[in-house]
């Protein structure tokens, strides 16, 4: 049955804020590898970032009925997140929607089929992350849901939760899990940095994680011994 | 049998004119959504952008001949469009029939296999066109045809009609159609332009297009009820 | 039997900077068409260039133990080349690992499966070319070898010989060819000079190669005659 | 954390019976085209069919200590379905653990990486449906879980939920909507029975529906009028 | 505009039978390899085999409306050609249809989409030949046209153009070469059981063409010389 | 430099013999998980199954005249094994070649391009493999090799290594290995069938290989603890 939820739990904005500081790879690693999007899924441009609750919203394919009342219902700082069916050949938002999004102050847009107008859009300094580019319309016919679970790019989606994107890709965040995993992120990225430096000094993963011990048990031989 | 056409009714110059002003999603739409190429055809640089009569050439998939003629047969303000089987591992073209082309006057090369010294032909400001960037080169065996009808992208294209392409992809106006569909265009780019503004003023598709009846009629319910 | 071979013949250094000199198409067709890439392996941004002698590295699919060990294990001005099944979903590589590169001067890292930390590794300005871009981590569990010939790519690759990569992707030389296929790369570009020039001043190939002969005895014909 | 759970309700033994009468297809249909996993996932023989309760398992890609595992957990009538990130060149399970779920009595095999052994698969009549055929083994490295909710083929799935396959693929039901599904699959049937007896008289969908008024609506023209 | 257009010549009765004497293959070659759609179309089993004349329609994507109209518009003989959009996640054609077909004596169907109730198509005897099998339905929205020109699989089809398949694919021929092209199968099948027989006699075509001089004169060298 | 070699060391007949006994997936795990060829390439009939050693041939894609010569030249008993670019769109071997393996005592024929006329080439009964069956035919003008290592399927193949293929696919076994990774495929076997009895009676991997500890110690907990 066509509904429209759109009272749910959303992150905490300062949960949201902190975990925008880390990429998407950092906060993969830090939930225990969680949470990541289908590859395929990728910004249309790689200088474009997002980060906010997850305006859930299922669609059929190649119809952007579902988009266009997203659009209407979705509360500043969202990112609209559309499950439609991975039909690469339809582009389902261009920069008409595009201008009504950042009227609106939505966060970014994500979608599981295609996108258009992608000059303008990158121009409007909108997000969005998409299967492809294309020229190809949608109809306006069937409805169906926001505000509820959906599967996208091979993750479950709750309505609220965070979903985090940048160049690498697109990584999803559970809202009662946010805090801490903006945290577990700060704490690799620490870790990271410390690497880091142990790399460019010279060192490497046998130095750093003392790992001679361990190859030889593993049977490694090297033409060095 | 092997044949060059390239004597065929070409779109009127200032119709071609008239279209280059106008996005390929928006000629699209203009037009009643027919005419749109696969979208795995795409330019090699964004930027790109193209608007002419398609000089037309069937090609043998990893043969390159009936490109290099078509670029002797050619007039300058044509875009040469080749069918060449949809084969990813072949770069049919690179900078020194690119330099031919700027030295005839060529409007831009489209092909539905792969290119190559994508970076010379940027910096000679050629508009490309292709499936793939692959070095593998081609050979000159096989002859063709030129001026006539090709199948490419998934649409069928005559000898002189218009080709449209820009960073959304490639869009294909019939050449008698090619005046009435640059003033659908405008109006279709005057009613965004009111859409966005509508928009930008914080209205959505609901307030724009008056669909609450409509929605309530299918059923639509929502959590603001 | 997981080993690490770290001594092999290498190209000879003024081999590999001769080679550099030339683009990834001209020296696949100066060598006659041999050692291109699979165009599916690309640079993780268009300005990428490498050069250097291969350091070869099996790895299992979504795992990067080995790659941890090419770094430890391979010299400056080696190309870490790591054949990892073409799985798309894992990045196996991201900025920590390309500190370490920079560190040891590896000159670039290539991979059939995916890498991540994009940004950052450009920023980096290490060479990276990949299958694609992904946030998922690999595992360090299984053992391979380094320093053996792989297939990467539809191409055999000797530990030691030259890989050289551009925004048209990949090309091998056998080591013991590098000089003789510099040599070769230079007469092409200088013969593609010629036809450059001659293509600017409006000649076609049908001029250049003295063609008309040939293509009537294959049958073409043409509206012109 | 890895972890097992084996104690989830599961859809009724008389309502899984009820369900295994009809086709996927009708049931998709029925309970309102919810529920078709994507068609890339396929049994490794058209004859096969399979009707049960999904034991659900998340496995990394590449490993089958989780489907061991499994086997071993499951009930009898179980279907176990296996997660693990749709990588084809990996057969996770062939003839040997074909005997022991044959032992356990359970249902069917269901992945979305591949199976090896499949002519003896097909012998021991175990159905198994998977996105591929590949003889390469996995590892036994990386713990998973069982009995939760997982995401397969672009449908969640939970644990006890009803899976049921035949030659055109796979759909799922909720456990609690079983016996009301099959109620409605026996009207569907129905239905169907009628209009094909229908259509068996020579009668169309214009006769049947009565349409030609809404097609008149819609601006239908033909040749006959 | 949305039209049925059921009046176009067909080719000839005693054409299209003698054309279904021939294997997709044989016609391909001996109208001078034109014609092929694309391989990704292939009969739902491979004993299944149709010829005749096209009966087209455009349609929109994961949409049937004028799959059903063509059922009903149709001429016994006719084979039905749905050119929907290449969407493998959608079923447009399944026994209800099945039947009907049947008993309008349609001689096949043929789509650039998904089609279900594979078992039951099966059963009935229908040649059907499809891009994919896909439990997900189709919805009755957008209407198109029939007994125009489409592209499908690469090719332009025109209305009462043979369409000719087997388990190797789908080949085209025009109407008014239909004639002609069966003479030139039955000559190139001629042709093929002589060299056949010579074949078996153990020759080869070194031998059968003649070729020793050819061979040497294009270098190739043996280690028998 | 076209070349056709012929004479290079074969397996031995009674190696290829006991290959022959055991299934690609136990070869390919019996000797340490090496040689799998690409699960893309298969038979074009799941009953059929061969092995014999490589008679590798190099090929352009889209061109047969290798493989035609491979026939002139191979010896009874091989099989001819043609890397021809993994081209889904062409045709290379047909009914005609077919009649002259088997004229020949070809033991089969691989390849990583399309073939044709499949319903006579399973009534001759050849063991084929392919990428694809399409009716698109080769030319025959680009000289290769034979005799030498190919890249087939992301494996390397010298000529006269032992190729076994069955329903799951391809495998390659070094000639030098061949009689001992026969042996080792027995005592897999012998092992196999083990464990197939110990899990008919019911037991399964934890049981049979005592894991219980170990799963605790990587920290499995179930809800029957």
């Amino acid at each position: 049955m066509p509904n429209i939820v759109t009272k749910f739990d959303r992150a905490a904005a300062e949960d949201v804020a902190a975990l925008a500081k880390f990429g998407s790879a950092t906060i993969h690693e830090a939930q225990g590898r969680l949470g990541a999007v289908s590859s395929r899924i990728k910004p249309i441009d790689r200088d474009m970032s997002l980060c906010g609750p997850a305006f859930t919203v299922t669609s059929a394919p190649r119809d952007n009925i579902m988009l266009q009342l997203a659009i209407h219902y979705a509360q500043p700082g969202d990112v609209i997140v559309v499950s439609a069916g991975e039909y690469e050949e339809a582009g389902c938002f261009g920069d008409v929607l595009g201008n009504a999004c950042v009227a609106k102050g939505i966060a970014g847009v994500v979608t599981d089929t295609g996108v258009r107008d992608t000059a303008e859009l990158i121009r409007l300094g909108l997000p969005v992350f998409s299967l492809s580019v294309c020229i190809k319309g949608t109809v306006k016919e069937t409805l169906g849901e926001t505000g509820r679970d959906i599967v996208f790019g091979g993750q479950t989606i709750r309505a609220g939760d965070v979903i985090r994107g940048d160049a690498d890709g697109l990584v999803i965040v559970r809202k009662e899990d946010a805090a801490k995993v903006a945290e577990l992120s700060q704490t690799r990225e620490d870790a990271e940095a410390g690497y880091i430096a142990d790399y460019k000094s010279g060192r490497t993963i046998i130095d750093v994680c003392n790992l001679e011990a361990v190859l030889k048990h593993k049977g490694l031989t090297t033409d060095l011994d």
